[in-house]
């Protein structure tokens, strides 16, 4: 099998001269923007739409189209919606005296999954992260606090995510927030159901400890 | 905090009566089509286009739609190609006494990031796999038979995945192509560079062993 190359190693590169044609390149340089999609996934997806049938790739093209010219923000809440006011704002059996705040629109997919939840939404588009240099004023925060002034509301419930950027801003929101009348309240941290006690962290374990409730 | 539910966990559905909107829930459809998207992926990139810039959002479809009105399959290799032949088929520099049989077009630039291998590719757009009922007439084959039968060929290497079908498929390329009166080699396996031993499967080390060199 010829001269054995013990140091071949040493010759592998990783960028070669080898390139992609510009049209397939600049496909995978724009879905290398998505977050979540490095080079790998993007050449997978990008090979995936090249292999496939036309109007299958098409179809996904046109759809980017339709959600960017038919989707806004709704006024009231923040969330996309094809409708102003989306259609939980609008709802005449949701219970307009609670507001929960969520990090993105499609954390309300998440709650509104459980069927346990009957309020309003109110969507900030991010956390507070003084590292990513987002303060208060990046967030949808006006809104909110207009929202709860004009009267009808009894409960904001804090559902950003448990992390230091989470936490941070349900703080935050609840120094703002004192000053009106209304129960704050933050969603309760504690195990996730199903979860075996002893692959879960301690600071978690430790929460539902001080979380625990009576049976 | 209200009345403790111990069971609450009982009442938790996992499909509500909420739904997106008609024009997010096709975008989210589309996306879940591509191998590798999930729905939680999907809802992500889709919440992600819906809310960054409407330039950006249109590039990436403008992208899409560009790649597949201007791409084609190479005659020769059968890769995604912008012109026929692909610029390594028809580059003068390529040594076209070697071809390289891969599974995907993308895994010609994987080999071509290492800068070691001059001779032509041939992409069989799959791999065998009974079980998926894919047999050698779902597979890109009678061009690379006719191209060593054409007689310019002095190794066919046989670059398919290490794995079930990616063996099953060099296999089956050996035995036809026996005939011709050509190298036939397969990609060495063994342990990656830089891996620790510890952390390396038997089997793998089984074929590092079978397949050592001398230094």
């Amino acid at each position: 099998m010829g001269f054995p190359v013990c140091l071949e190693g040493s010759r592998l590169v990783d960028s070669g001269n080898f390139n992609y044609s510009p049209t397939i390149a600049r496909l995978i340089e724009e879905l290398k923007k998505i977050p979540g999609i490095g080079r790998k996934s993007a050449q997978r997806i990008s090979f995936y739409l090249l292999k496939s049938k036309k109007e299958s790739a098409l179809r996904l093209a046109q759809a980017i189209i339709d959600a960017k010219e038919k989707t806004r923000f709704c006024s009231q809440c923040n969330t996309v919606t094809e409708e102003d006011p989306c259609a939980i704002c609008s709802g005449s059996k949701r219970d307009i005296k609670k507001i929960c705040v969520v990090e993105e629109p499609f954390n309300i997919y998440s709650i509104e999954k459980t069927s346990l939840y009957n309020g309003l939404y109110h969507v900030l588009h991010g956390n507070l992260s003084p590292i990513m240099g987002i303060g208060p004023d990046e967030l949808k925060l006006d809104g909110l606090f207009k929202r709860v002034s004009a009267g009808d509301v009894e409960e904001v419930i804090l559902a950003t995510s448990p992390t230091t950027e989470g936490n941070a801003t349900a703080h935050y929101l609840t120094e703002i927030l004192r000053k009106y009348k209304i129960k704050i309240t933050r969603i309760a941290l504690g195990l996730p159901v199903g979860a075996d006690l002893d692959y879960v962290d301690s600071v978690t374990i430790a929460r539902a400890f001080e979380g625990r409730t009576e049976c």
